[in-house]
């Protein structure tokens, strides 16, 4: 590699190279998309052998390419090139992810991907038997191989706020902490002010049993309102349901459960919001990072500002309802008013995250961000884990678990070493509410529209202000210019404050 | 690379480094088998532009992978290793693609990429056009980039042998072509007295019009009946039906034409013996070529031994029509008799190769394999294409095409640059009567059995002879290991003349 030229000279022949390069790392990555997606979709039982070892390849392969001295060498060659903004972007994208993974020594890579491998059987049998202790252990090496990681990354830096950076690289732990704070401090409130309530909404609008095919035309029926791209989709079923591909082709996908239809359809609202952005990054940045979606809050913040904003609103059980009565006949006698209610009713003795209302959700999600922070930090030990769990639970949510099995086990989170993935779900939902409160800032309600299937203008904002620029801009950056100030969670609590103060009637919100 | 060690000692670590360099080759190919199923199959069609980048890198990874300086270092220092007949035969297979792809220029290749990229939609269009001169210049060209191709591969060898031999390395042309002669001298003659026989088969047993559904169905219950295993497979549609994948997840496809019944269920048959090869391979050959299946014309022979000496038979037909009966209600009165009838009609008048039968098949291969023969040897000139396969087909099949459609530009082979594929087709026929004999040979008539729906012994002789063995035999060494000889059309031709001297009254047959 020739580094003795000039900069100006060298410039465009390295930057494509090395845009050539990017590029090539990104179809590998994409392709082991494809494999994921036909993993969890289509293939065989029997496959999986085989299909480990693809995804491996693929894996050692982009990390190969990523890490090689040749990238290295391009990244420093580029460092004092005259760029353009847009170029610029992607070297700050691939630098980063080049530091992080050349500073970490591959024996310690493989021996996290060893142990995770290895913790993911034991928690689920940990789960079975109920018995938090059989998985202690093995969460202990997580949490201490965890620690080293992170220590090789940036030995000065808080470890803790070094994996939640793996996860959104681009919004400060301090920004984060300070966010689910507020959310704690209010939502707690608020859900002991709705426990008091005694409003009486509809919980049976949705009840029976339907079968899938029902069910699943019903889901395309939401995706046709919502204006999903067939063109550029597909919908299935998978047992988690996930959305995944490029703006070329992003897949939903959903899962149907007989006696649970408005799960169906928020679920599959969901993940179409996942697919919209994924479908709204331009096509000219395909396996550039300038194509690619800014980290998992961002991501969230458009599933759940469809599901939640747009799927969970009054104005649209006005538009859906008439169609979903077309497909389902037993919902003949229910209203809007009825469908809205029982979209939107607070579980508050609900112990599972996944089952919890919009409200209650962050609780559960404060309650693992604590524990989490403390574990890596040293401050709890891994055997004090149930307590301190069941401990916070009856503090912020009024409830205490009975077993180990729906409390301290029920994510898969940790077992895969994941510690400070859950911070993003909530900031997701704390950025849906302020790109939807900037967008009616600007454009007037969205009201009218959704009672009317008309998504266009909503999605036209998303697609100016959010999808078109990938990662372009840092997270911040990005939400200051669609909104035009930092991460906050005023416009997620006033959301749900005069919602659920509404809905159950609750003085003083 | 340390080459200066002792081969006893350096041995068991070379190889050990040397399969995982071939594991992850085959693993890279495999990857790219999942994204071309997922485009045929179930990708939207936007996802083309990114589709084609995916497979592009792969293929270059695997490209790059294979030609690397370490995999010749690795090559070299096993050639004097002492090895087990397993090794020994991975070395072979890898050295013999490692030189050929080694000894072709990277420019080459990319020109005879580009070229044959181009010349797709200008085949496609000149067959629209009906206008042969307009796909004459990229035939040319085509032409010669693969003579320029060939004679890097091996300057003193005739080009279309090495042609030939990069889809079939181990069947020698000489052989092919002999064997290719015979099957023109015998159907020619036979195909004459099926013309002149005034027997009346049935040919409306499977007339009438059935929709996907009740076709799939019957797909199925074909598949169920020959014992596919479907926890290591599935059946989908695609426009043009293939099978693909490993001994882990061997996936099969077919189409459904509302007024060709019988044309699904062969298909579907034909499609299950390319997959029931793969799923007989060895799992722990798998990503490497102990593995992978033999080339085109065995994995032809177990497509077409399904598909025509079972599927085909009078026994098949008293098993399955009952079964066909169940399922579509409008075969009620059709017998067994007319069925296996209607399967084994003679279309004596057919320009179409991908429509016609299994006699008449072999003619318009040995034509495609006479002309391809001469435009790489220059012993033909492009421009008198057309002329030359119009007298053939009157010579060898006594009907002259009169649209260059329907006759030189009907497939796609040529456009592709694909010279020497076409042989593989009969040879694959061929072959499939001769292990259906040596088969019979060794444990009697499978008639009783294909009856019964029990094919359990006949699968069991083909996994012993055929499948286990990957490619740890050559072609040759596989066929006399099998059937105790050498390639040879007797037992076809003895297979044909049998059964359509039987079909048809001919006497003398």
């Amino acid at each position: 590699m020739a580094t003795d030229q000039p900069s100006q000279e060298s410039t465009p022949d390295t930057y494509d190279q090395f845009e050539e390069r990017v590029r090539r790392i990104a179809n590998v990555s994409n392709a082991a998309g494809v494999l994921q997606w036909d993993q969890e979709v289509v293939m065989p039982e029997a496959g999986t052998p085989a299909r480990a070892q693809q995804l491996s390849t693929l894996s050692s392969l982009g990390h190969e390419l990523l890490t090689a001295d040749e990238t290295g060498d391009l990244l420093d060659e580029l460092e004092d090139a005259e760029l353009d903004d847009e170029q610029a972007a992607v070297v700050r994208e691939v630098r980063r992810r080049y530091d992080r993974e050349t500073s970490v020594p591959q024996e310690l890579v493989a021996e996290i991907s060893e142990t995770t491998a290895n913790a993911h059987p034991k928690w689920k049998q940990a789960k079975e038997a109920d018995d938090f202790e059989a998985f202690a252990p093995v969460l202990e090496d997580l949490v201490e191989l965890k620690r080293e990681y992170a220590n090789h990354i940036d030995p000065d830096a808080d470890p803790y706020e070094v994996l939640f950076s793996d996860y959104e690289p681009y919004i400060d732990l301090e920004t984060a902490e300070r966010v689910l704070e507020r959310l704690r401090d209010e939502l707690v409130a608020l859900i002991e002010a709705v426990d008091e309530s005694d409003a009486e909404l509809t919980t049976d609008a949705f009840a029976g049993e339907f079968d899938d095919d029902e069910q699943e035309a019903l889901a395309r029926d939401a995706l046709d309102s919502l204006g999903y791209d067939w063109d550029r989709g597909r919908l299935d079923t998978a047992p988690h349901p996930f959305s995944t591909g490029t703006q070329f082709d992003a897949r939903v996908t959903t899962r149907f459960e007989e006696d649970d239809l408005l799960g169906s359809i928020t679920s599959t609202i969901h993940e179409f919001g996942h697919a919209n952005y994924t479908l709204g990054l331009p096509d000219d940045g395909y396996a550039t990072p300038l194509g690619e979606a800014r980290d998992l809050s961002v991501h969230e913040s458009q599933s759940r500002l469809w599901e939640n904003h747009v799927g969970r609103s009054r104005a649209f059980w006005e538009h859906f309802l008439p169609i979903a009565r077309e497909r389902v006949p037993e919902l003949e006698d229910v209203s809007p008013e009825d469908a809205y209610e029982a979209a939107n009713q607070v579980y508050d003795d609900n112990l599972i995250r996944t089952e919890a209302d919009e409200l209650t959700y962050h609780l559960h999600i404060v309650i693992r961000f604590e524990i989490e922070r403390d574990l890596i930090s040293g401050d709890l030990a891994v055997e004090d884990v149930p307590e301190t769990w069941n401990d916070k639970y009856e503090e912020y949510l009024g409830v205490r678990p009975e077993t180990d099995a729906e409390s301290c086990l029920q994510d898969i989170h940790w077992s895969h070493g994941s510690f400070g993935y859950f911070p993003t779900y909530s900031l997701g939902s704390v950025l849906a509410a302020q790109l939807y409160a900037a967008a009616e800032d600007e454009l007037g309600s969205f009201d009218d529209d959704v009672r009317e299937g008309d998504f266009e203008e909503l999605n036209g904002w998303l697609r100016e202000n959010v999808h078109q620029h990938g990662k372009q801009y840092t997270t911040q950056e990005l939400i200051e210019r669609a909104t035009g100030e930092a991460l906050t969670a005023d416009p997620f609590l006033e959301y749900v404050e005069s919602k659920y103060g509404d809905l159950y009637g609750i003085e003083g919100y």
